[in-house]
């Protein structure tokens, strides 16, 4: 860097961007991990496209796609942009490489940049967690993306939550039932989709004349004649459950393409009870529209029922035309996003996430710089036990600061040697956690933490064996 | 997506760009894996910065920093760009965030973006894997991040690997010891650089009158006075091996500043003895200048010794300063990349990597659509006992095309299963790879993949064990 030519940079991220530090991304790579491992255990491979994309691949993707791009020029003045969502690039890579296995069954774990305005929890860049099944038309293939995030969400230690799934080609049967035209289809399905948040009414009003929302605004409505609304209300009002399917095929009987729907809903339902998971866990809910234009089968989502404040946690549906525009030819496709950052939350919420800085479990302290050589080796021997160990390295210090280190960062045990420890052969192990513990021992935690409390002096020998326990049994 | 409103799109990826299809990305990930293991058995940490930053905390940082930036506007109209590296943003953490645990020793695997001119293997996108610790002045840092090194290589499977070690400061005794002003000492270093690519004479050209490379071009040269150049040929010319700093001292006895330099190569060396590491895989090389201007202290590179064409495959070193320019502070820094691409390709090369589409071990075929509840009973009975399997799922197809699509993404075994077994509470398994091995008996390898030769069916009670014994003796 040339001296004195740069001024000082105030340090600061981007408006609406954001650092993801250690301890809370140890966390995140944990979780994003558990739910790989259940997708891998289904066939799925991963996948990895660039950030940046030709913006006419990304726009013309209905509404949403073809503003709110973070574009720029490529040096010979091409115009691209940063990608939006991990779909568009899917099927640009399922059309550009026409020799790829199918299905192809993909998951990407990756960001996406979105030049919205922020609000607080919502960022311009975001990890999407994308799950998709390309070239299988069958049912099978989103009844096992079902299967796979049931398996995910269990492994993650969720025991209260609902996959409710849908299909939007009985969404369609709904609308042309209704006698609403295809202009205010879209809008239609929006609206439905706020039932979980506005409740029946508010939704219906969003339908008819409009209503005004809590802070007093105004929401326009769709102004759908009455007869319209009241045939909503109907299908909204079928009874949930094992019933579902066969009162809706009486509400529908005769109207076009409802069978094929409801047809496709009983065969999920069969392929989720083979798989072992009872109605409480998975379940067709017609309410859910999923927004999106382009779906055009199954739609699902997952929600937690323990946190219903969160919405949906997971959400997908089968898309069997987006790869149309790219090659001119329909390949069906199904797929999901799990939301990365809104599970995480809940997860914490939940705590079934422990987030902390450290992934060392253990520090030696530097008592006497003198025998640094030694403390390698003690570190190094606790390392090849496949325990990872840090050796104390910052400024020259006590073992007051040292200790107060460890427990900053969240590691657990400290390695004490002096003198007297490497003449008698051995080692002393303190274990920070114990402080909290023992808080009649020890009123002040701090003080615990920082004075040499509650050490233990053990063999050379048996140390590993020493950590191992203290470890394992905290 | 809007019917007919967009027009059909060329499917391509952005110049310079590229996508990592799934039998790539396996490969890198598992690799990628191996080494960030080891570098959390010493204690280190992910950190996820933003792809994009002010574009005044990027620039200014030497000739490379300020250009070849991808830069945009955000909403507000402020200047960003894509990231150029990782240590500009983990600079501007550390100086964004005074509370950070120090040392902070952190890595970050993410991609970085040069808007350069593209060539074959040289990319405007691609991953680094950066290794730093920041907050610790003493050499034992840089000398750990030499050891994690060594323990991620020989995690590879590497057995040839050599880690070159020296110091900015024994260079830069050198430049004052040969009379080469100030402004002719980064280009000089980088001339140094060269050294393994071009040879001694090469080198010691460009420092004088320049020389005309292989084809024809002419190479300036820096134009330094004969009497320099020749001592930039005797140091060169120092012995390797553990002679080389008692040689070095002799040589630079009374320089300024070279006793602290060697010294702490001396250190180092004494680190690395200690965590058992022999000279055959890390040792002082004086001739490793490390062309970043910044650097402040020990450089450090590793090369493969059977592949010496593919350059260091991982370089860094100690940079004091970098933090400065963001908090007007020196913070003692030190830190490492390592050239993802480039070792993973020396890795395939040495058969170190297997690449393969699949994560499933097994496929259950689908020999009767009738029977789909069970096929999918037997692949959640397979995936249970924690072998990854799909079920088939493509169109509808005879075996053979389901034999062929397992072996097409590298799935060794598939199920098959009909009435005869399903009546006589059997299935049949089918390895795949012995198509291969048994060429004498299968003449044609393809025509053994889509027959059902060499099938062996067992109790259904019996399928796990065999895929297991199958799996484990292919």
């Amino acid at each position: 860097m040339p001296e004195g030519t740069a001024g000082r940079v105030q340090p600061r991220t981007v408006k609406g961007f954001r650092d993801i530090l250690p301890h809370q991304l140890v966390a995140r790579r944990r979780m994003i991990g558990t739910i790989r491992n259940a997708f891998e255990r289904y066939g799925f491979v991963p996948l990895d496209t660039p950030a940046v994309e030709y913006t006419e691949a990304l726009v013309g993707l209905g509404e949403e796609g073809s503003k709110n791009l973070f574009r720029m020029k490529t040096p010979e003045g091409e115009d691209v942009a940063l990608r939006y969502d991990l779909t568009v690039p899917l099927a640009r890579v399922v059309s550009q490489y026409p020799n790829l296995p199918r299905p192809l069954r993909r998951y990407q774990v990756a960001p996406v940049w979105r030049a919205d305005k922020p609000d607080p929890g919502r960022f311009r860049e975001f990890i999407q967690f994308d799950i998709d099944s390309v070239g299988s038309p069958s049912v099978l293939a989103d009844a096992e993306i079902l299967m796979a995030i049931d398996e995910a969400f269990r492994a993650l230690g969720l025991r209260s939550f609902r996959i409710r799934y849908s299909s939007r080609k009985v969404l369609d049967s709904m609308l042309r039932w209704s006698g609403i035209p295809g202009a205010f289809g879209a809008r239609t399905l929006r609206a439905l989709d706020k039932l979980d948040k506005q409740g029946r009414k508010s939704v219906l009003l969003e339908l008819g004349p409009g209503r005004v929302d809590a802070s007093g605004d105004k929401i326009p409505g769709l102004g759908l004649p009455a007869e319209s609304i009241n045939k909503v209300g109907r299908f909204l009002d079928l009874p949930g459950g094992r019933g579902t399917l066969a009162a809706l095929e009486a509400l529908f009987a005769g109207v076009d393409g409802a069978k094929e729907g409801i047809d496709e809903l009983r065969e999920i339902d069969r392929y989720l009870t083979a798989a072992g998971i009872p109605p409480e866990r998975a379940s067709v809910d017609l309410s859910i529209a999923r927004g999106l234009d382009y779906y055009t089968g199954p739609v699902f989502e997952a929600i937690l029922t323990d946190l219903p404040e969160f919405g949906a946690v997971f959400g997908g549906g089968r898309y069997d035309g987006l790869v149309e525009r790219f090659t001119g030819q329909k390949v069906p496709a199904t797929g999901a996003s799990i939301g990365v950052d809104r599970l995480l939350a809940a997860l914490e919420k939940l705590g079934l996430v422990e987030s902390g800085w450290s992934t060392a479990r253990v520090l030696t302290t530097v008592m006497d710089s003198s025998h640094v050589i030694e403390y390698l080796a003690i570190t190094r021997e606790i390392r090849e036990a496949g325990i990872p160990a840090e050796l104390y390295m910052g400024e020259a210090a006590g073992l007051k600061k040292q200790f107060a280190y460890a427990d900053k960062v969240g590691i657990p045990l400290v390695i004490i040697a002096g003198s007297n420890e490497f003449d008698a052969g051995t080692v002393s192990i303190k274990d920070l956690r114990e402080g909290k513990q023992r808080e009649g021992e020890a009123a002040d935690r701090e003080a615990w933490v920082k004075q040499r409390f509650g050490q233990r002096t053990v063999p050379r020998a048996e140390m590993i064996a020493t950590i191992r326990a203290l470890l394992e049994n905290p």
